[in-house]
Parts: C-alpha cells; sequence; structure tokens
C-alpha cells in the first residue's frame, strides 16, 4: 500500500538524507561533531522510517552507543584506529555476528545465535566501526524476499538480495551497510534505492564462512563513492582478499574522478527485457560520454564486444544454476532437519543442482572460463564498460498473493548483474538517473584487480551527469 | 610403554588384518558372506584392539547394523547402490556428520554436534556406505596429537592429523577410511601405518563446510588400492569437486598397474632430515624401477627437475604459514567466546597469521605458483615422481612431558608431504618399505587430474618390489 508520506518524497538524483561519514571527519577531529552524535542521528532516523521500511531484523543500540562513545573518545584523543573509526554500519544477516542473531531471512535459522563474526565485522571492529544492526536479507541471499520496503516508494521492492542494507542507507539510517552479491544481490538493490555500491573483483574481501560459491563477494551500499570505497578498502587490508585471491587494491581514500579514453556500452540478455524509459536514460549517459570527449563503442564498433556479448547470452541461467548446485550442501542440511525450514522457491534449488550434476556443474565452469578469457582480452581497448543496472526501477512488491501464483523475481530481475559476477570483475553502481520519481542506477564494470580505477571512472561519470 | 602383544606383531609389507571390501564383493552377490557379516568382523577388531589403539571418538555400532543390514538386503535383491554399498568406513572426525558429534579433538568442540552432514559424508551414505564412526583427529587438523597409537607399536605415533583413519585401518577395524590433508595429514600417517592413501589434486572431492584453506583435500586410507580408489571415485561423482574444480576424473574400479616410461626422483628439503634407513629404502625402490627398464632421472639429469627443487625450498614453512593464515578466522572465533579451548601449539597460528599479514599471504601466493608452473612444464619428461613419504618410520610417542619443552611435530614430519600440498597435486602413498619393524611409505606424485594414472603407476610399483 503506497505510503503518502513516502510517495510524496519522489526521488531525484543526488537525493540523500543522511550526511556521509566522509564528510563528517573533519569535525570529529575538531570535536564539533562526535561518532556518538552521528549515531544519535542515525538511531533518530531509524525511530522514524524503520516501521515502513523494515531494513532490519536486529538492531543493537546500547552496544553500538558504547562502540560510538569510545570511537568519540578515540578521536578526541588524535588516537582513531582507521579512518572509519566511528562509522555506523548495517550488517546483512547473512553475515555471522558474535553479539546478535544471523538469521539469514530464513525459518530454519530463527533465533540462530552462533557468536561468531564473519571476517568483515571483525575487520570492522578493528576499524573501529559503529555496527548498529542486521539488515533484511532474503531468504538465504535468494530470491524468496524479507519484509523491506523501497524508502522511496513503499509500495516497491528495495531489490534483494541486500534488501535491508540498501534500504538503509537509502533511508539515511546509516551512511554505510555491507551487503554480498552472488548474482544481482548489491548491485540492483543498489540501482533500486538510489545508492553508490560496489561488487569488487572476485575474491577481492574475506567472506569468512561464507566460502560456499565461486561468484560472491561481499561489498559496501553508501550514500557517497568516498565511504563506499574506504570502508571496502580499509576492511580488506585487514582480511585480505579471500583463499588464494589477492586483496582490494588502491588508496585508502576513494581516488578522485578520472575521465576514461574508451568506454563500452554492453547491452547484455538485460536489453531486451530493459523498460523504455531505462534504454533512454542510458543513452542519455552514452551521448553525454561522448560530448565529453571520450571513445564509445559497443558490440558493432568492436568484434571482441560483440563475441563477449554473444558469450553472455544464457548468462542468468548460468549464474544461477551453478549456484545452485554450489548451495546445494547447505540446503541438504538445512532440509534434512528441518524439511519445512525453508520456502517452496528456494527448495527449488536442490531440484536445479541434481538435474545439473557434477559434469553439468564443470560444463558451465568451462563456458564462464572462456567467457572471461573474452572479457580480459578486452583489457587494452576498453577502460570502463557501461551498462543498465536493473532493467528499470524497482517493480511493485506488497508481499505474497495467495491467489496467484508465485512472482519469479519479486526482488526484481538480477539480468543486468549476472554478468559481472559471472566474469568475477568489479561493478559499481553510480545513482545517476531517475524514472518515474524512482531511482535507476547506472552500472560499470571493469577488468578484475581494476576496482580503483573504476571507482575514479564512476565519479567522473556522476560528476559529468550532474554537470550536463 | 611398548605392549608387548603388539610389538611381537612386527610390520612386514603386505601385513594386513582386515579382508579388502573389493575382494568381498563377489560374496555379497552370492550370499556367502554379508555387509553385516563384514560390519561384524570390523566391529570385532575394535573390540579387541581399540583400547590399546584409540583410534575412535565416536563408534555407532547400532546405527552401522541397521546400515549393514538394509546393504545386505540390497546386494542379495541386485540392487545395490554403488560399488561400495555396504562398506564399513571411519570418518575423520574433522567432518560434520549428521548422527555423530564433531568435536575436532578440540577441547572448544566438546560435544558439539551440528547435526550435518559434510559432502563426503552425504555422498557416501547415498552410496550405500556403513559409517561405523569417527575417527580421532589432532586438534583442529593442526600439530597437536589426539591419543591415537601406532598399531605397529604402541610407543610410536600413528601420524597426524588423520591419526584415527590410518591407524583404524592398518589395525584392520575398517577396510577404508577418510582422512584430510592440508600439510602432511593423509599421505605422513599412512607412511607411518602402512595403508594405501590418497591425497587426491586440490578440489576434486568437494570439501562440503571445510572451504577455508587452499590447499586441504579430503582423501581415503585403505587396505588396497582397490578400496583407496573406488570410495574416493564414487563420492566425487556424487559430490563433485570443490566449487570451481573438475571432480576426480577416471574409471570407478581402480586402473591396473601401468608402466611409467619416466620417473622422477625428488629429494626436496627433507631429504637432509630423512633416516639413513629410510635413504636406504628408497635407493632400493630406485634400483628396481630402473631394474624394469624404466628412465629414472632427477636434478642431475634435468635442469627443470633442479629449478623445481630449488623452488619447493622452503615448502614446509610456506604451506604452514599459508594456512595458518587462512585458518585465523575459525581460530579467532574459537577464541573470542572460549580463550582456554585450544592448546598453545595451536593458538600460536593466530600470531604467525598476525605476523604474515595479507601482503605477505600474497607474497606466498606469488611464491606458489611461480613453482605450480614449474611443475607443470615437467608434464611431458616425467610420468610420476617418487619419493618418501615421511623422512622415516613414525616416531616414538607416549604423550607431552611436563618436564620437556613440547615437541615441535609430535605426529611427525610433514617435509616430505607439503610439496604436494603446495603444488596441489594427487600424492599416493604406496605401503612399500619396512624399517624396524615398522611401515614406511613411498609417496608418488603426478600433475593436477592425473590421479587415475598415479594409482596405476602406484600399483605398478608395488607389484615390482614385492617380485624383486
Amino acid at each position: 500500500m503506497p505510503n503518502d508520506k513516502l510517495t510524496a518524497q519522489n526521488y531525484e538524483v543526488g537525493s540523500t538524507h543522511a550526511r556521509t561519514f566522509a564528510e563528517s571527519v573533519p569535525a570529529f577531529a575538531s570535536g564539533t561533531f562526535t561518532p556518538r552524535d552521528m549515531l544519535e542521528e542515525c538511531l533518530a532516523v531509524i525511530d522514524t522510517r524503520e516501521s515502513d521500511v523494515k531494513a532490519w531484523v536486529e538492531l543493537n543500540a546500547e552496544l553500538a552507543k558504547q562502540q560510538a562513545d569510545a570511537s568519540t573518545a578515540r578521536w578526541r584523543e588524535g588516537r582513531q584506529l582507521s579512518p572509519i573509526d566511528g562509522m555506523p554500519v548495517g550488517i546483512k544477516d547473512l553475515l555471522e555476528t558474535r553479539d546478535m542473531p544471523t538469521q539469514m531471512g530464513c525459518e530454519a535459522f530463527r533465533g540462530a545465535f552462533p557468536k561468531r563474526d564473519n571476517a568483515i565485522v571483525w575487520a570492522l571492529r578493528q576499524a573501529g566501526a559503529v555496527i548498529v544492526g542486521k539488515t533484511v536479507t532474503t531468504e538465504l541471499g535468494g530470491a524468496h524476499p524479507g519484509p523491506t520496503k523501497n524508502p522511496w516508494n513503499l509500495a516497491h521492492s528495495p531489490g534483494g538480495s541486500s534488501s535491508g542494507s540498501a534500504a538503509a542507507v537509502a533511508a539515511g539510517m546509516v551512511p554505510v551497510a555491507v551487503g554480498t552479491q552472488v548474482g544481482g544481490s548489491i548491485i540492483r538493490p543498489a540501482s533500486f534505492c538510489g545508492n553508490w555500491a560496489i561488487k569488487p573483483s572476485q575474491g577481492a574481501v574475506h567472506r569468512g564462512e561464507r566460502q560456499a560459491t565461486t561468484m560472491s563477494t561481499h561489498g559496501t551500499h553508501a550514500n557517497s563513492p568516498e565511504d563506499m570505497w574506504t570502508t571496502l578498502r580499509v576492511v580488506a587490508e585487514l582480511t585480505g582478499g579471500d583463499p588464494g585471491f589477492p586483496r582490494l587494491s588502491g588508496p585508502t581514500a576513494c581516488p578522485p574522478a578520472n575521465r576514461p579514453l574508451t568506454v563500452a556500452t554492453l547491452k547484455t540478455e538485460g536489453w531486451d527485457r530493459a523498460s523504455d524509459a531505462a534504454k533512454r536514460g542510458i543513452s542519455r549517459v552514452a551521448k553525454a560520454i561522448e560530448a565529453a570527449g571520450v571513445t564509445l563503442i559497443g558490440a558493432e564498433e568492436h568484434p571482441v564486444i560483440e563475441e563477449l556479448e554473444d558469450r553472455l547470452e544464457g548468462c542468468s541461467e548460468l549464474t544461477t544454476t551453478m549456484t545452485a548446485w554450489e548451495n546445494q550442501w547447505q540446503l541438504r542440511n538445512i532440509l534434512a532437519s528441518n524439511p519445512d525450514g525453508v520456502s517452496d522457491r528456494t527448495k527449488r534449488g536442490l531440484t536445479v543442482a541434481e538435474n545439473l550434476g557434477p559434469s553439468g556443474y564443470e560444463r558451465l565452469t568451462r563456458i564462464r572460463e572462456q567467457a572471461k578469457t573474452v572479457f580480459r582480452s578486452l583489457r587494452r581497448d576498453v577502460d570502463v564498460f557501461v551498462t543498465l543496472g536493473s532493467p528499470g526501477p524497482a517493480p511493485q512488491w506488497e508481499g505474497e498473493s495467495p491467489e496467484l501464483s508465485p512472482a519469479l523475481w519479486p526482488t526484481g530481475d538480477p539480468v543486468f548483474n549476472t554478468p559481472a559476477s559471472m566474469l568475477g570483475i568489479p561493478a559499481i553502481n553510480v545513482p545517476m538517473l531517475s524514472v518515474d520519481g524512482l531511482p535507476l542506477g547506472v552500472q560499470i564494470m571493469g577488468q578484475a584487480g581494476d576496482d580503483a580505477r573504476l571507482a575514479s571512472y564512476g565519479r567522473w561519470m556522476a560528476e559529468l551527469l550532474a554537470a550536463a
């Protein structure tokens, strides 16, 4: 049901409710504003909006206040632990936290409280961040939605699976929240909510206990590129990369805007599902890029981009199917002890895995490797790849209806997000467009390991359209 | 304290107490011997020897009897689930089992009962195997020993970390047991106990919940190459490989003996620590190989083998250090909630990780990649690499003594085993030698993915020396 108060707050590019953490830091040092003050602002917004937005599973306000006070003291004494000391942050409830339950949006984990910290949570604590609470995830990070609403229009989905992290940032409840993506779970909700967000190169941030899948990454949602970048870079320096992978590299501060030489537009299999307004939006971006004197190419101009487009056909099914195979052990164990502990929507993953088998999985692994090889060969010719963050703005979603057959993608179609997941490359959502009073993101992608360069191009693009 | 009854039973090559599973199968089909009969034989041996050997943490005799009866019925009706239907098997207590606690040899996990199946346990059940119980592991699979004794001489170590799996097979308690290796935890105990054992190519068998480390694998200990191979091949076909890896490939039946064209001997940094008797033993093997008309080469004959030997210098420290880094998240979580829950020996891993840092870890990752590249380049020139399974037979170990400083490697020195772990290549222990009445294994290694070829070469070598 639309809420008048909120539907009135139509999204405009650049709309944001919260001050960013980066812009608050000078005041921390001078003492005119403190991490505790910032936390209190966050808690006040949560108090006002949470009953509508439903971004949180668990809030840890008292512990957060203690952490914020400790940080306030450290800033006062000039012994802050990191550039994000005192930063209020939300943690997606897929990730274990020592001091809060980890229920993964799943009935089978109701009340589960493993009292362990995921590596990124440990790193955030080491860096002095203030853990505000756990944000809503779809069930086990899959397609089955949680209760969260899109802060820009409560009748619409916030996207998923990082639903609560995206909505909490968009609503101004926290400047930064941690999400995870295996298909489109960071970038799509960022597109729907108007956030800056990064899905880093595969392996760039240690995933702690969540090592089961080959295409999942931890990333950040934020109200600014600075907070998005610095948070992830600081934690990666503490956690390192996943086993065998190099960590996120680059400067601690978000690199300044940098103009690319060559931009490639990618259509991918999402293009046919994109709305006309979304297509018009991305065309406007393309025109602005060209107008700035940057070479813009696509499949028609470059045979290897054409080959890449071909190899990305079927990408959504490939990533969904491979992930179903990789998640089967967890799902088998849940269902063995709790047959009704997960939704039918999630249970279907087991059928997908059983139909695939190990030889089917290995076949898809080889197809994925071939696509990666083609993508890597474009390194010399393309600085940044541009496409939509989602086929359109957030779809309406007011809950499952018993009269209707279950929606395939209640949190939106990940079709534009699976290529970056499949290729293991970094992707950033730049909140550049507005359609029907809702946000629509522009997604940029680069070569694996080029995350910092990608952030600099993203800032350039945001400035470009703001200036246009 | 040596036990007269057992020290009298000096090991001779080929000594074994148990009938193999493979040789029992024809009788299952005809009904003259049943899986239940086989299980009863196993339980009788356990009953006789367990008080001395201490191979088991947990026995599940009643459930095993039910499983064996069900298998007996399947064989009678000709609807067996797999070639290992009815096979009694022990599971290393690092791996989760739905129907037994998983305590990992660690005080912090005393009584832990997560009621989940590791992927290989699930696969064994699917294949109809009879899960006899959980075998002793060193603490968290590290250097800190459990109570298990070497069945050939109770005053000696069985090796580790797969201590109980190795001892249970050597004592004839089960024909097959599952182990895991991250440094030398499958091959070394097999060398000490006189078992056939395989550490497969990295990623060849899905590790279920144990995905934290880049060099660990699941493998099998057995009384015969047939049981060792078929068990692992059957489960790999069900679990597939680790995320992103191809599964163990090759025929279901163990390939027959096959003579290699070229064998390379590797000294590695273990050579200087090997006993004279062990060196004499491997020299005898080398002579027999040459006498059979096979080309035998080493670092002196081949510059790339010389380069490989150079690149494997420091391998033990590299694998130990990288693994300490990779295991830090688990260890941090254990210590945060239970500071006395692990031994000082294991706690030291955290100091190693902290001293290393992410950049140190990435440096070691690159060194490892370079060694792999050199090893791969030998594919054309070498069929199989031969070295010792351990620097000598099992060392004496009668428990920690308060007067002495803690032993560095109470379950034996893994120096000969870390190269295969570092390189991600398959290794097989061939029980070919006897030193001082104790077993000593010959370790053979091949290229990643060549596990089946390696098994065929191993059978050839075993026959070679038996015939000599």
